[in-house]
């Protein structure tokens, strides 16, 4: 990325993971230019057009038909909030009940529905009136290790007089990527999904920052054994950071009537056209799953560095969302600050902005990664000794 | 009690805890014939009228006085329900917020914003609605010994992005009368006590239920080192079954309005004539505290025989509010029924009607409530003979 | 009545319409003292009681029977609000429905379901939180003669895009007792009726304040060709002030549980023997009916002579529960005061006070109305004069 | 437009509005292929970038400026719904009220807070949950022409104790294009305009269909002397069928903080781009704006060629957004089916889809438009033909 005065910087922050395959990749630029210059239609509503038809097959046959998933793809309107609030009322409708358990730190978006099931105090107060239907639950880990989590949901589900609502669907993130960049174990997700089986719940899973590959795998909830009912999409399924959004939902669970949940923007034709060539061109094999292995390494051991600089400092996340927790808003500030002066663009997260948190770009390459961890690593390097000699 | 056949009951259900003083008491008795047959004002609405003069004067003097409480009386309407839903009011109005953190297996009532705090899901169905605005807590003890409920309640509060709405109130019930006769700590309610004023909620304890004595003492938190904030008080606050609620406030929370929460029935004079009566009869000295202690230890051994005979049962509640959890609601409705046949009317609770409870009348004799035992002994050890028969 | 400095009183409030009967009608006190002497059971929770027995004997063979109502007695807890809770819990029970249409000026009680359906400003904004489930509709007579407000109702239940979901009850007072004396005509209530019919909503008819012969007739109802799918009763019900509410409900339309709407003081078992002797005395012929219409007539002649001395005031209200609307608050509590001067307890009504309202108790002996009247009729008089003086 | 067996179609629908210069406009394509040709950045969050700030450059300039409008430019999510979700909570948060009053037939998006002020049932019943906090009111002609529904709205607003809760916003459309073309007057508007300044409450004007020149000015409410709070626009504002979602708001009620409606696709480059290019070729002069009067023109003579046949039939809505009611779902429907046949995309409005609907591309040659005509007028004239064929 070059800013307005010509200078160059590396990107550890991605659009938030809606550019998990870079900026401007030449294959779907291409093809997006071929596209409008051909005058093709830019905007479908729910009309069939070529290019959604394209996706449709391109997703079918390279994402689902591999895991055994038959889910069909709802076009919703083009952002992650609106996948969820669609996925809200399915799982809604699809059950006859209202209440939707939602975690600690979650985050779903802002609209009103989502809103409800998002943690954040700060968003929520933008309400300006109550929000309900959502039951919180502490999120894997919220009471240090000793404690699952899942125990308090198994026994509020299980007592009728728990005061909780009998659930249309516990909705998570396998990673919360607003919430501090949380990982709750594939054995906690597996228990969570078999509660909601037991309780006749759905599962949505809430893929939209920790999906398209940013884990590891296209999901991040790949070979943990479980298939959610539904699944939200956003941010990088367009992979050029065109606004999309898209909500997988089994056949048995498909209730929404024609046009029920409509908008005008759910067939924004330029997007099919590059998440159609990030499809084939990143997920028709191997590759960049190998790739993303082997950069999510380098980042562990970076981030390993900069924890060993900081007393009580951990590791957070999983694949390439990964972050390390430095105890103090104030100090991790200072870490990006220090790194954007060196030309690296990184972030925080977390209830306190504790978190310096990586999201590079899937497709980066190793060694402009070394070179940015490099500089995250003497930017931490130079906060901590800074801190040292103001604490003498 | 004697039924309509003539036979003659002793009576361990007390009218849910609504005639702790028994029934009928001669001097409440002759009050109320005197004040009728004096033509005395049988409905005041929120008028001032001598009998309600005479209530709080005798009120404050011998119950808040002692205690060094400077809580205000509010007249409610005549229902528990309604004083729960008028200090739930208090608390929004007063706070400016409107989430109420109310526990598991909580009973406060079935009117809507009552309804919403209560939590069995039998009365949460006769809603029709939905019901909102109450975050709901694990009670002490409801993940077991070891994980104490107040940390996921303090770290919820202190996180701004657990989702956890910044509550107006905290409302629980010391002993859970309703739930299954939990008995929270006095450790646990003193640290909810202590997060609620960090936190800016009101504390109300709802003592409808183990209040007026029942736990021992008149109000049932009382040398637990806490001023609630708001106390609902019903039940057996009139001493002699009449319908009457009652609030009390800590003067700075007193933000109603007049008639803000109004209602005919405010000013059920009968039922002050009883309550004045109630309260200097039995609350003017300790002797009616000795009694119950007393008791309440003749209580707790009859149960311990009967927890004896039954392997994993175990002892329930507090004062003379106790109960014996036998596991199962068959066995515990086989000995109360086999105990209701030998002339004793006891009751189960629980959410699964696990619990075999004993709401004695606190002024039975002690002749009687040994008597009562022993009923109640001889049928649990009836019916766990033929449970072992035909276990064999 | 007579005050604590031994002043005499003429009563034109009668309790807020709780004191239809009087204040201590002789035989309803003898019929108490002697329940209360002969040890009779002061509270019955749910069970079945003498004394509730032969109240539901009485009241099916006296107010039923004759009307061809096969109604269910419901008892609920002992006041308005809890009558109203109950009956649009059963009705959203029943029909599977959340919304609930309510009026204009309607005043239903202050418990969160029933507030949601009152109009009255003041009373909502004592809820400190969103009140909900209701859609309101302007009255009978809202927008002037020439506009009958049932178009509208009829208009919007029709269109499928009205916005207004499709209602589980319409709730509506036949007389507006708070709201200002409204009184709607028989025609706009069987439409009403008709509507709720054709829209698959249950007509529920708070008969709280207008009901038990305030209008005339037993019911407020009665006569206007309809049947109530639900009729909530309260108030004057017990005829002695104390405290009873009561629901009918339509046999097809029971659909609670056992307890599933519970509370303490579902039994007040002195109520029931009031009430059973308020029934037999008033209702078993039709002499307090023609004694009503007579006094009736009465109270619309004073009435007619105060609004002639006021230009544009006007009478409202039916039977005797009748006012005129002097067009001023600060008037009308002016009259009053005067009134009050000369012994007469007489109150305004309306959203600005600007009606005054008398509720005479309806066996108040003509001598004694005719009295009263005269010192309303005086106290306007004088006040209009002054104010006339100080227009001078 | 072209389908896929290479038929030329005649558009009609013009994207729901979302396509006001046609489609494939050779401008604004051609500055979105340099943009992406020159690696622009596509998806910028809501950092400020080049293609952001000449869009706000150029909006300014030519829109607000010569309005004397001051509103500030809020990007918020790329879609309608998005923009509304934004509106209500601005005006929750500034007026600390959270009632918003909406209007029959209104159709303002189907996440659950725009969904609440959406009147369709239809989707209105996709929520699975209640939908709440907005009060209903009757639209302009809704009882007809004699009853001036603000009457209703005045009348409520002023009594307090009408049930309608103090209001946040007015939310309204001028012309509803969901809900069947309704066009309100300007009178109307207006009033609306003022009872919300004199009652505290925000004007919001959703001109997400009826904007962007569709009723001939650029904001539907131009030359009305009203001057919203806040106004929504999406569809047809980034001119190239691109999401693109704005929120036009009065500084005094910017009251969101940074990120408190955050959202991934804030910041959807290419919209940006065709919007300038929109708003330069089209806003700068008054051309277009004469361009749409003389058509609106033609589309006025044509529809009421097509009343003429149709006994009962009338126009319906404004500008570039008008239609014929022709008083039944099913002979609309067979009209537009016909006109389908012969080369024509165009389609039904209305709550029961009575009405035929054109909202064709304003900028349509006069050739085609004509020819469109043409073919619509045939089809009516052979569907009438047949209709009354049928009937004798």
């Amino acid at each position: 990325m070059t800013d307005t005065a010509g200078r160059r910087y590396i990107d550890f922050l991605a659009g938030c993971s809606s550019l998990n395959y870079g900026h401007n990749d030449p294959d779907m630029k291409a093809a997006l230019i071929d596209h409008i210059a051909g005058d093709g239609i830019a905007h479908g509503l729910d009309m069939h057009t070529e290019a959604k038809g394209a996706f449709i097959e391109t997703f079918e046959a390279n994402i689902l038909k591999p895991r055994d998933m038959d889910h069909k793809l709802m076009f919703v309107g083009p952002t992650g909030a609106n996948a969820v609030e669609a996925a809200m009322k399915i799982a809604r409708k699809a059950t006859g009940r209202t209440n939707v358990i939602a975690f600690t730190n979650g985050f779903h978006g802002v609209t009103q529905g989502a809103l409800a099931a998002t943690g954040n105090s700060y968003h929520r107060g933008g309400a300006g009136t109550t929000l309900n239907n959502v039951t919180r639950m502490p999120y894997d880990g919220y009471m240090g290790a000793e404690f699952d989590t899942c125990d308090l949901l198994a026994a509020m589900l299980k007592d009728a007089s728990s005061g909780m609502d009998a659930p249309a669907a516990i909705l998570l993130e396998t990673v919360q990527g607003e919430g501090g960049l949380n990982a709750a174990s594939p054995e906690w997700i597996a228990r969570v999904a078999q509660l909601a089986r037991d309780h006749g719940a759905l599962l949505i899973i809430d893929d939209i920052q920790a999906g398209c590959g940013r884990t590891g795998s296209f999901f991040s909830f790949d070979e943990m054994g479980i298939t959610p009912d539904i699944v939200t999409l956003a941010k990088s399924v367009s992979g050029f950071g065109l606004p999309m959004g898209l909500v997988l939902v089994r056949p048995e669970h498909d209730v929404m009537g024609p046009a029920e949940h409509n908008g005008t923007f759910r067939g924004n034709t330029h997007a099919f056209v590059t998440a159609r060539v990030a499809i084939q061109k990143f997920w028709s094999d191997g590759r960049l799953q190998e790739d993303v292995s082997r950069r999510a390494a380098m980042v562990e051991d970076g981030l390993k560095t900069i924890a060993a600089m900081i007393p009580g400092a951990y590791l957070k996340g999983r694949g390439m969302m990964r972050g390390v927790d430095v105890g103090s808003g104030d100090l991790a500030g200072n870490i990006c600050a220090h790194a954007f002066c060196e030309g690296l663009i990184v972030e925080t997260s977390g209830p306190n902005d504790e978190v310096v948190k990586i999201l590079a770009p899937l497709t980066i390459s190793d060694a402009t990664l070394g070179k940015g961890l490099n500089i995250l690593i003497d930017a931490a390097r130079s906060v901590t000794s800074n801190f040292k000699v103001a604490a003498e």
